[in-house]
């Protein structure tokens, strides 16, 4: 007899297949799981909404000696880098946390901090959430609310063969501390919504390695990637590039006929932020490049 | 010198209060933390949108051996519950679970079969959410969206000086196994929201010990309860009607001139769910019945 599969042989894509599968859905679902965020609203509504919850444990996502200034600041803006990937605005957020009973008070205040420090760059409403009691690690959940509007909402799954593949800033280097203090590319994706309009786009927080196959995947192409265009992070190799994780840089995909309206404009708007054509989608009959590197799988 | 203060020194009501103090809102908050849901949108908009959050943990929520189908179902309805509570219709749900990777896939299935079932009774779409390792126990969260008519809307706190206080059902028992299998009482809440309008609503989650008193706080209240009328469930005592806690009951006030219009209509649209009067809102000066009991408290 087989043993019962659990999900350590399976695999993080694998549990969420199985698990999203006929999952009940109204008619204003627009998209549901699967891209970064939900999104909901009347088909021909001028203004869509964006849902998001994204959960960060102790020992995972980060660690007990950690800054908790820094927990909170990092907590919400994982969840606005994924409203930002919609091409959308942030704007209310609820907290949960799950802590032991023997958490001194002041680690919440701080992580608190941290929470509103976010917010309040961000425009974020911080509208309530609940606490509970952990009998292990502390647990964190955000859900997140965002508006977009629907002629600039940007899927995982509208790139075409074809399109060029770009990616903001420099991959890799998380682990050193990045991952803690990053601010996530909210000007840039409603600069590339509203004036591009990318025909794919995610936030890349599991690595290159895992998030440019979903959004291939999403949208029914294979890839190239040349590899010598990945923009490292200075003193990273090109593992540890492809395969940190948690870099919160925009990762999209554009027609190759508006490259040359996106060079210019995006180096005036942004002249610090690194912009780098990293490969194109292709036809899905066509092979994708070979990533000698794992994304981070949150059950491998 | 004092010792530093800890979350298990100092009770849930004062950890809420500490970090909700300050919080960043824009002005589409209608209602932020401290309510069942929050409430958001424009002043004078026909419809408001509510947004909840709520997490289980195993061993404190659910056992490891409960059937992971009523974890499931427990899960969605406790936060339509809330959602209820405040007049409204549940609309999107997004899943938050963080597992052993030792956990059978069968688990995983078998809990959201639970959760559809939930959403399907409820016409709640299950739009996403994130799947994640956990070193500890099962962490569950769900977020909820919800809309409710302005008109409609009922909040914990527009009770006033002289209103009675009604609940629903029974109370007391939920540890013998009820608290997995309740249905929450959108229809009742519905109802009352529509043709009665109470000046304040809640769900009973943490028992009429730790709740009433919220709910009077609330809206500036002291409160009587005439204990003779605590509708217990049967085989339960006072104490365990008082402080068992995941009733998912309401607990609702409305003016003293309402409660004619309420009792018979009630009884033709809910012939089989008692409803109850225990008592009234005081003015703030008076003293409030003792409940010689306590609700769940998190921290405790």
């Amino acid at each position: 007899m087989n043993p019962e599969p659990r999900l350590e042989n399976l695999g993080e894509d694998a549990v969420v297949s199985a698990i999203t599968c006929k999952l009940p859905k109204g008619p204003d679902v627009r998209v549901g799981a699967g891209d970064d965020c939900a999104v909901v609203g009347p088909k021909d509504a001028r203004h869509w909404s964006l849902l998001k919850t994204d959960a960060m444990i102790e020992g995972v996502h980060f660690l007990s000696e950690t800054e908790p200034r820094r927990v909170g600041w990092k907590a919400l803006c994982r969840a606005i880098s994924d409203i930002a990937a919609m091409g959308g605005t942030p704007q209310h957020a609820l907290i949960t946390i799950a802590l032991s009973p023997k958490t001194p008070l002041r680690w919440v205040e701080e992580f608190y901090d941290g929470l509103k420090a976010a917010a309040k760059q961000h425009g974020v409403s911080i509208v309530g959430g609940e606490t509970s009691r952990s009998p292990g690690p502390a647990f964190i959940n955000i859900s997140l609310t965002g508006t977009v509007r629907r002629k600039e909402c940007v899927l995982r799954s509208g790139g075409s063969p074809g399109d060029i593949l770009f990616v903001t800033g420099t991959l890799g280097g998380s682990l050193s501390g990045r991952h803690l203090d990053f601010t996530p590319r909210v000007a840039e994706a409603q600069f590339l919504a509203s004036k591009v309009r990318p025909s794919a786009m995610m936030d890349l927080s599991d690595g290159l390695a895992a998030d440019l196959p979903r959004l291939a995947r999403a949208s029914g192409c294979s890839f190239h990637v040349d590899m010598a265009q990945i923009p490292k992070t200075a003193d990273c190799t090109l593992q540890q590039a492809l395969s940190d994780g948690e870099d919160f840089e925009l990762l999209f995909a554009i027609s190759s006929r508006k490259v040359r309206q996106l060079l210019a404009p995006w180096r005036r708007a942004f002249p610090k932020v690194p912009l780098t054509r990293i490969g194109k989608l292709l036809f899905i009959q066509e092979s994708s490049t070979v990533l000698h590197a794992h994304g981070y799988d949150h059950f491998a």
